[in-house]
């Protein structure tokens, strides 16, 4: 066996012990002197092996610690985004939990006014929502609706989905436009989504618009950096 | 007229001037005192006009110099991605620009070679270009290709489209899987992109694949944060 078979099979056992949870998140795998012992090789071979699983996002090296199993990103599919946020994390497997901060109406703002078609006037919904996927804050969720036509006053978004309320009340998303911008975690939205103060984000504004292209939704979501990243696929 | 009707008056005319070049990105608008005079408003009512264009990002409060136009972003249309990058910044209004920082031929790292769907012992194209709109650097683009089946050695990539250059080759991309993280500027990057260390970036993985589904480019682009921002439009 060369010295390069070494530590792409030593690389492909860490990565298969990572992903069957032989070596959790967030724990630290064997020293360097350990994993010389169970593989029989040199320093130089257990360290290229742990480089490339540095590199390719699975490990990470931790000051005077050792080297940490990174916390695996969940996946968000861009074509999947209009699926409620509870039927998407089912389907990758992950325990959703929603928690409702603030449920109130008030003004709209000129921005929120004018992203739903309201006279500046208007009176919305606003709903504050942070979302876990196994315990971990995923996204911090700011909602505007129009008061107009939809009664939320007695609905429990802690456990029923603002989609399929919206639903009921025949005022369905069928179309959302969103943008996305990168944003720096500030000192409340750092402590809410539990990561520190300046980490990037996913910055999304959304604007849902039901069959006949009236806005219903106009949403503000903060996504961490470190715990999301989001797939597509294009055609020419 | 109101004093509500007055602020959005004001707020009204500036964006105004602000979109049609009367205020350009980068200056500063006049001064509060001087607002109230054109307007002959209070200075709440004139705070209350540059507070809301402030929440809307298209001014920023600068300590002890003044509200100064916010640098317009560009918008990166998701359903777009697969044009040139010279083609949609034409499309927008915007002067392209591309210097190549680095081309020439290395052996593939095992992610590369995996994307690639190529053997470890390949020899692949590295490209490495940096994109500029209006004169400022908008993305750091590095891009892997197969040596084999292609030949890139004298082709200019500062005035040749690289896809334009793989169709003639008979290697035309069809189709991308891309994936979207965000990330923290590090010093080259920072330097090279013009930006802070530590501000976000938008970070692409992007696997290019031909019309029978070979994977044909691999690449890695990092737009600036404040510059960039990417609209998607989707439907239930």
């Amino acid at each position: 066996m060369t010295s390069i078979a070494k530590h792409t099979q030593i690389e492909q056992d860490l990565r298969t012990k990572i992903q069957d949870g032989t070596y959790p998140p967030q724990t630290l795998i064997p020293r360097e002197v350990d994993l010389m012992a169970t593989y029989q090789v040199s320093r130089p071979t257990v360290r290229q092996a742990i480089q490339t699983l540095v590199e390719q996002g699975l490990l990470e090296k931790r000051k005077r610690r050792g080297t940490m199993v990174k916390q695996a990103k969940i996946v968000q599919a861009f074509t999947q985004v209009i699926e409620g946020y509870d039927a998407e994390m089912a389907d990758k497997g992950l325990q959703p939990q929603t928690k409702v901060l603030l449920f109130k109406t008030e003004p709209a703002t000129a921005e929120v006014a004018s992203k739903l078609q309201l006279s500046v006037t208007a009176v919305v919904y606003k709903l504050v929502r942070l979302r876990y996927a196994n315990g971990q804050p995923v996204v911090l969720l700011t909602s505007y609706l129009p008061t107009d036509g939809l009664d939320l006053a007695t609905v429990d978004f802690t456990t029923v989905s603002l989609y399929d309320t919206l639903t009921q009340q025949q005022a369905a998303v069928e179309r959302v436009r969103r943008r996305l911008d990168v944003l720096k975690a500030d000192e409340t939205t750092a402590d809410l989504l539990n990561v520190a103060v300046d980490e990037p984000l996913f910055y999304f504004h959304t604007q849902g618009l039901t069959a006949q292209g009236t806005p219903v939704e106009y949403s503000i979501a903060k996504y961490r950096g470190d715990l999301n990243y989001f797939m597509m696929d294009l055609q020419r």
